[in-house]
């Protein structure tokens, strides 16, 4: 009998096919939109042909002749490949449509929608035709699902950056193995977003927006992913569409444990975690803050104030990236807070990115009780979340995942100024992919896109949305020579 | 019988009262310089008298009849008061000379003297008398000479940050308690500090320095700090005096433990080290790229460009910040290495300031780490340094450290900004007081300095070169409530 293989490489491939037949299907729901105003019907058609004709075949070839055994190693590959290979079939519609011609240009659009970054290369948004715009949207939304399987599902079964923290609080959950009922719960979660997703779509049509823009702008929201169909962003809309929008940002940012417990009307769940309190008070302070700079050094009215300071604020920490208002024509002293949240990320268990706000909490407290601990140094004092102790071992994983974190922005700044691009722009650019956020600062400022970049800073930062999306640890543990090795 | 205090301060003013009298003793030391450029005598004279006097009261008010107890919390106090009291009696030389006129202004300059950083508020450093830019150098030799005693005598003792690291090389020197051989170690290690200050003196004076510079150039080279008795810095001087200055802040920047391996022909012990290899990498890999950039994009000439590559690297990488010329005029990618080493600092157990080295490479080595450590979780995969384990706690230690430096980073950029400085200055500004390096980037780049600062950033700034140079912790640690509580 021959040596068993080091990776089961069926399953992985069975798995990606699988997934090659469900994005096929999302493809064709663009299809009545296409119908609707008057758009050639093709890209969307040959795209979900061609896409779903593969992965049927590679279904039929495996058969049912295969080891079913996953491990770890196929759990890291089938994570870190499903962005590649389902971003690879997503640009066929934007190709086959001609609203992007290069290849380099439509992988970073479909990377920055399924990585749920917003990050956009398209000069003119509204010349580009409606169903493709919706597929746009939809790679959000497939993004958003995408992450929430992975935050419940995965990331715990693999010990990733203290991410069993998470669902520790979640019942049914348990972080060491892949549990039959974790499928329960990723349902569960997929019900809560869908449940959101046709709640603000209601919201937004009962508003100035028509059907088409509802349904664009709600897939982005609970995604946190911030395409809009328009080039002015949200700025295109009323007060009303942008307080609407900044509810459904607040609630795609928040652990979606907490909205099953509210489901559940048990609200004492929500007070308790300090995540939630430690997210709302972020927002409440550089919301005031803003507002007060605003009106008093730039004379805005006190509702225009209140509104962008709010609506910027929520985008940003939500790693969401709508916009309202250029935020780098302020002044520094207002959107250094601005960019100062663009290293904090959403909560954990949301589909908001970048760090995410319990790490903060977890270092922040640690960093603190380190002064404690050198002055008691016999005694144990362990970080404590939600009232439990934290393990030593978790606030290891979060401390590394933070330092990988700072390490990859400081190579990301490096690599771009290296391609020519100033100081401000390098690390915009660079937090604002690897953070899944989208607009950041100079010349990717909230006004501007990532179209002038050259071919390889568009390959180097679709790489960092990828990193920053499936929480660093999956990405670079399959590039590490260990993992090839028995 | 009365509850035992907290805290032993009569010990802690004792110590620091026997400090203000050696601070009295070196402010002397200025005045041959004093008597032989004509200028007049008494303030030196003045301050070290009143130095002097003050140290001596108080002391012989003490007596002999105090409890000798010094405990972790006393050590804490002892190292934070003396960089605040001595900079505080420091001032004295520039004010009663006239030289600089504001408190705030004389507290940051003997603070930034004292720290080892070289940050200057100083417009025109030439119309300063000789006397009082002496002692402007002496404050970074007696600074250099507090670091040694501070990283071979208590860092190690308390713990902080990693340091047990760097001593468990030094033969006689156990982490865990302050043991007597440690005064011999600061002793030796004080020696070798002495012999190449002189070494430095003799060779600069060889050239084309007269007495004067060559003796204030030294000092603030050993110290790795910076300050120059030129508006121009090292840019004033010749290929000759810039080479040996770069041969000596190379020396500076090593760990003091390898010198004296190298004077007892130990040789192996400086190959064996690991920090020592990544050093001296990190020299010749950033030299070379900026030469070469220097050359192709700037048409510099070959040797200049190489002396300048070398000069910035070796200076800003060892934290002195001696300028021969403005490296933020370079293009940006050429810069932005410049800007990553500030990063980084000097070694650890060398007058140099930063991070460390050391810090880093623990750092990468464990981040590398996780990953085999993803993989196979039942295994313990240690981090190693010069061939041997380093436990968890250490690592722990230093990830801790570290950051907590981003976090004051990130605090000190933001609180910049709200006094109104723009994004690159208030980085820079931060970035090279922290660090203790003196010029950054933006408003405090290589040929500028920190005169237009107002009066609380340059308190603020002042606080930062503290806390840096004490290696974070024991500045902060005192500032903890639970310092103060039993």
């Amino acid at each position: 009998m021959p040596n068993k293989r080091l990776i089961n490489w069926t399953i992985i491939i069975r798995v990606l096919s699988f997934l090659l037949i469900v994005e096929a299907f999302f493809m064709l729901t663009g299809l009545p939109f296409a119908w609707f105003y008057n758009e050639p019907l093709f890209p969307l058609m040959i795209s979900s042909l061609v896409t779903g004709t593969i992965g049927l075949l590679i279904l039929l070839k495996i058969g049912k002749n295969y080891s079913k055994n996953i491990g770890k190693r196929e759990g890291y590959l089938i994570v870190a490949l499903t962005w590649v290979v389902i971003s690879f079939f997503g640009t066929l519609p934007f190709l086959l449509s001609g609203a992007i011609t290069h290849f380099a240009d439509a992988f970073f659009e479909t990377m920055s929608g399924l990585t749920t970054t917003g990050a956009s290369i398209l000069n003119d948004i509204e010349s580009v035709p409606k169903n493709i715009l919706y597929w746009r949207s939809m790679t959000h939304w497939i993004g958003g699902m995408g992450i929430i399987v992975l935050t419940v599902a995965i990331l715990p079964f693999l010990g990733i950056g203290g991410m069993q923290l998470m669902v520790a609080e979640m019942p049914g959950i348990q972080p060491d193995k892949l549990h039959p009922r974790i499928t329960a719960t990723a349902k569960r979660f997929w019900g809560i977003y869908v449940l959101f997703t046709i709640a603000e779509i209601l919201l937004l049509w009962a508003g100035e927006m028509d059907f088409f823009d509802s349904v664009n702008h709600s897939f982005a929201t609970m995604a946190t992913g911030g395409f809009s169909t328009r080039n002015a962003s949200i700025a295109a809309f009323g007060p009303y569409s942008q307080y609407v929008i900044i509810l459904f940002m607040i609630f795609a940012g928040t652990n979606f444990t907490l909205h099953y417990y509210a489901l559940h009307s048990q609200f004492n769940k929500l007070r308790e975690n300090q995540e939630f309190r430690v997210y709302l008070t972020i927002i409440a302070l550089v919301t005031v803050y803003v507002t007060v700079s605003l009106v008093f050094f730039m004379n805005t009215g006190a509702e225009k104030a209140f509104r962008d300071a709010l609506f910027t604020t929520v985008s940003i920490l939500t790693t969401t990236g709508f916009v309202t208002t250029d935020y780098i024509l302020w002044p520094y002293f207002i959107w250094i807070f601005i960019f100062a949240l663009m290293f904090i990320g959403g909560s954990a268990g949301s589909t908001g990115g970048g760090v995410k706000i319990v790490r903060h909490l977890l270092l922040v407290k640690n960093s603190w009780l380190e002064m404690k601990r050198a002055i008691h140094q016999q005694a144990i004092i362990p970080v404590k979340y939600n009232h439990k102790s934290v393990s030593k071992e978790i606030i290891f994983n979060v401390m590394a995942f933070f330092l990988i974190y700072v390490l990859i922005i400081a190579l990301g700044v490096v690599v771009l100024a290296i391609t020519g691009l100033d100081f401000e722009t390098s690390i915009g650019a660079t937090i604002a992919t690897l953070g899944n956020i989208g607009p950041g600062i100079g010349g990717v400022g909230p006004v501007e896109n990532y179209a002038f970049f050259s071919p390889f800073a568009k390959w180097f930062l679709s790489f960092l949305m990828l990193l920053g999306r499936l929480e660093l640890f999956t990405v670079l543990i399959v590039m590490s020579p260990a993992f090839w090795r028995r």
